[in-house]
């Protein structure tokens, strides 16, 4: 089967853009792309999105991109898995090109969050959760990493502030990424003191919802090396899903699907985590990152916090994450998030990553959550070079 | 490259179920279509589905119909391309299995759409459509069509009678179809008195929302021959797009998606329209019906209203279209739509279509448009038989 490389990245900033729409945010990121792989025409677009229906009352993004981005008639569609949908889209466009059907993919995530003409921005992201069961009885996002929060501090006895160096750390990079929404540094004596969003979870625990884009282009790895100096494999690709409700899984502190997601994406690149350089994981709230490093057995469980509190997380760590600010940071652009990610990671690989670059990154590792980790995608990048 | 071929069939009636959650609407049409399989086990979920999160507030329906089917863990993802989405998901499950990753794949298509939670439903269709430039100005799908039917009319000099008959049959065939919303028949006299939706535009025109599923089950086709005594092959398989807008095309009558979805696809499966024994078009209204047929080549422009007069569309006639009622009579479950008609065509093909049989049908083609005819997804499907 054929292996799969990315030759283009584009992004746009994280951050509150009211007066750009939704088909010229997506155009900037796949401009950018376009350019940085120096091709002019692809053969199928991929657009991960998880709420333009609700948010901007507009479905159809699949055509309505492809046609503002100049490639009227192409094969175009939505991919939608909550805040993974970014993840899935990328996922989507690797079986495309894998299946032999279509030699170029051109995949974007795309989300406008900040000036919702529809449904309130809380309400439209609890629908990411179980409506019937969990949504109906008031349950938000903030209020699901609320209750994951105080049942990891119960489980394993921490406090808020051992949770503080996530934070710290995605501050700190996220400082040098000029992409960022927030560049702001944060010291841990900020973070005890941040007013609460949802007890224990505070403002400096969860991530802001932002406007914003990011794409890559894949094709064939024999012909990306023709075609790019530094085309970043994707050694690795796996999307696995779990319950969509928190009381529906047997513990609530392991995200089954991270685990599964990674493991197969891991053997599927044989690589081993010595092996992973730096890890893009998805920082919504900082207990989501803890239990994602336990989730890929970066750590064991109830003991993710401790890669924070003794700096493992840092550029000098041994496992470097949320590298240019993360979803905290960098902010989170749903449905964009997960290609924010793989886009943060290729530029690790191909030393591009100016002052947040992971020195010799060789391999590096994406991995997307939706919902409160209903579905978690996991991709392993490789550079040959 | 490895064929692939459907194993599995399950539809669920299309009709208001207000009592039935879209998890177990879901659920009903997979349950049959893994008793139609004899399989227990499938390896992804492709999601087709519109509007979910418009009309009932949930998102992420890949883990959550993955979950309540007993498919905990696997991957699974939601496709949307407005009203072309169940055959956008068939389409990404197809990638999926020639990609060599997926080995069986599971697409169901699930739409409610008659009890909404949030917006009301008009709004929620328009949003199909171009937000920014059409709906902003009031335009709902209904006058969308409006607009096709008095150009139409315009153009090529015909009268509303001269669409009756697209209905007419839809209903004749429909009657004979237990799952169908409507199994009335329907008299031409009837047509021409028939209330109007948005002139000229009637009732009689315009296809009906509905609830619905329907699901099959893929594999490739050396395997499916071993699995099931009839699997039906996937021929030929193409996604196309045009301009979301209407008024963005050279030529409002001429489906230029539709066009360029059947050709590839036809070419792929290297058949000519003399090998086609029957064509489910999108009738989403009587004028698409017409346009769909020019589009994929049955008529030339400004004829395919004379298929209809002439009864060409009939079970006996030289292009037989809805042969089980179409989305005018079988009712239009949005997202669902796509595979009604890919199962329809299937149930023809293995010769179970009982009342509605298409005598010796061998070969039988299936297109689900989104929107105006922005996205377009066609699938030619064969029997060995």
């Amino acid at each position: 089967m054929n292996d799969v490389s990315i030759i283009g990245l584009g992004q746009t900033e994280v951050k509150e853009m009211w007066g750009t729409s939704i088909r010229h945010l997506a155009w900037y990121a796949i401009e950018a792309a376009l350019d940085d792989a120096q091709v002019s025409k692809v053969d199928a677009l991929f657009v991960g999105n998880m709420a333009a229906g609700q948010l901007s009352s507009q479905m159809h993004l699949g055509a309505l991109v492809a046609d503002f981005a100049g490639m009227r008639g192409i094969e175009a569609v939505t991919v939608e898995a909550a805040d993974a949908s970014g993840g899935a889209a990328l996922r989507q466009g690797i079986l495309a090109v894998k299946s032999g059907l279509v030699e170029t993919a051109l995949v974007v995530g795309v989300e406008k969050m900040t000036d919702q003409v529809g449904s309130p921005v809380t309400a439209v992201l609890a629908s990411t959760l179980d409506a019937d069961y969990e949504a109906i009885h008031g349950l938000t996002v903030a209020g699901m990493g609320a209750l994951l929060m105080r049942r990891y501090m119960h489980e394993y006895g921490v406090s808020v502030d051992d949770f503080a160096n996530f934070s710290v750390n995605a501050h700190a990079n996220g400082a040098a990424n000029p992409l960022a929404m927030y560049r702001n540094r944060l010291k841990a004596e900020r973070f005890a003191s941040a007013p609460p969003v949802a007890t224990p979870v505070t403002l400096f625990d969860a991530a802001p919802s932002g406007d914003g884009a990011a794409a890559v282009i894949i094709t064939r790895h024999e012909r990306a090396m023709d075609m790019v100096p530094q085309p970043v494999r994707i050694a690795g690709s796996a999307l696995a899903t779990d319950t969509l409700a928190l009381h529906d899984r047997k513990n609530l502190l392991h995200l089954r699907a991270a685990e599964i997601s990674a493991q197969k994406a891991m053997a599927a690149a044989g690589v081993s985590h010595d092996d992973i350089d730096l890890f893009e994981l998805h920082d919504s709230f900082t207990v989501v990152a803890a239990l994602s490093l336990e989730a890929a057995g970066f750590a064991a469980p109830g003991e993710g916090w401790q890669l924070a509190r003794d700096n493992e997380i840092g550029r000098n760590g041994r496992i470097p994450i949320s590298t240019f600010g993360g979803l905290k940071a960098r902010g989170n652009p749903g449905g964009a998030t997960g290609l924010y990610q793989v886009v943060e990671v290729a530029r690790q690989l191909r030393g591009q990553a100016g002052d947040n670059q992971i020195p010799d990154a060789k391999i590096g590792m994406a991995q997307n959550l939706g919902g409160s980790g209903a579905t978690a995608v996991t991709h392993v990048l490789r550079t040959d070079s």
